[in-house]
């Protein structure tokens, strides 16, 4: 892999995905995003709502990956615990960030006409020390390397598709293979291909559903000359009338 | 929460899932398999296809779980690492099984009527020593409390149909709060009855896409009384004509 290929882990702080109460969008919408900007995504966690589960992960992760960004839990209520626990993994104070408050004193008061804002909704202002607020419908906050996104999808989605364009990348280049032969006949020549040829990711996926084919196996990379050049050797390598169609460069 | 309630963690070993080519089914299936059989799901990762990663994440999570699964990776061919992986977080040698061994070779003949089964494949029955099988069409791989399953997913969902109703204990008891009134409304009221029922698991749901309610609150326990008793608290402190609608005991 490039080392100049930004990495990225996604955590999603969400107990009622973990609990079976909601089905995680934001995962599969978040890996989508950040393949076609450029990005590796090393790990998805999905947690539960609890500080230490998430101090513990962005700790981990924001140590290793180009960005880190959370999802879930920046709302105004007792399971809202993500950006507490981002504060306490960079090891940075809550401060109220006055922008932040007047934005949200702003929208409360176009929302329901009272110009009283609960405290509970004024300590969603309350941010890591040095956070830093992108412009929309409402602010992105990123602090260092992290950055925290809302979990209701539609408002994660509109952030994510704010944020990304401005950091993308070369592209990823993808081909894909099917096969008419199981597993257990492509795999040295496999191996034999994915050592030869360490900058291409090479996957291998086997049907059992009676799909058209037995065997789908993807070569990918940035540099499309890397991936045209596996895909000839393992197709030298694999059984003769092995290759049913291709798809990709 | 209760201590005798088993926690699990699921493992999906899957470059194809961070790389947006398939969408994971395993995790949400466990999700609700697991909390169906009265576990708490402690945390869902996916992984790349690589050692490193999966022996990190088997050894963090194994000795704070009663359970930890594994989805995918179990496989013939170079990307199939997750078997290898379990047995170096667990710190024991690979073994060749010969049972598994024995039912690799039948199924192979079966499926291609020729008695040679490729070394790759029989590669497959490389297991953590002390590894014990399960019976079913491809036998289910444990090794202390890690369970390794296929990436399949009727593979997967099969093998823990099979495992899980064994170890099944008492089931979770959910009731739901349907409201017409925002989080900032309720944050105070929500924060003060979480505190006084710290065995009930509380979260809040808000919507803004034109559902018929703002917030959906979640409460959730083994023990109903104690359900039952948080969601009164609740509806006191809640205001006049809040709550549209409950579902659950």
């Amino acid at each position: 892999m490039d080392r100049d290929t930004p990495s990225a882990a996604l955590l999603v702080v969400g107990t009622e995905v973990l609990t079976a109460k909601v089905l995680d969008e934001n995962g599969p919408y978040a890996a989508r995003a950040l393949r076609d900007a450029g990005f590796r995504l090393a790990a998805v966690c999905t947690l539960p709502d609890r500080v230490d589960d998430i101090v513990e992960a962005v700790d981990r992760e924001r140590r290793r990956r180009t960005w880190v960004f959370t999802s879930g839990g920046i709302g105004p209520t007792h399971d809202d615990v993500t950006v507490g626990a981002v504060a306490r993994a960079l090891g940075r104070p809550l401060r109220r960030d006055l922008q932040l408050e007047a934005f949200i004193r702003a929208g409360h008061e176009r929302w329901t006409g009272s110009r009283e804002a609960p405290e509970a909704l004024l300590r969603m202002a309350d941010v890591p020390e040095g956070t830093e607020l992108a412009g929309g419908d409402f602010p992105l906050l990123r602090v260092e390397n992290v950055v925290m996104l809302p979990g209701v999808p539609q408002f994660f989605r509109a952030q994510l598709d704010r944020f990304l364009p401005g950091l993308a990348t070369a592209p990823f280049r993808l081909a894909s293979l099917f096969l008419g032969v199981g597993e257990d006949r492509i795999a040295s020549a496999l191996e034999e291909v994915a050592r030869a040829h360490p900058d291409v990711e090479i996957g291998s996926y086997p049907r059992f559903d009676g799909a058209d084919h037995l065997v789908k196996v993807t070569l990918e990379s940035k540099d499309e000359g890397r991936v045209l050049a596996a895909r000839a050797a393992l197709r030298d390598r694999l059984p003769a009338g092995a290759v049913l169609r291709s798809e990709g460069p």
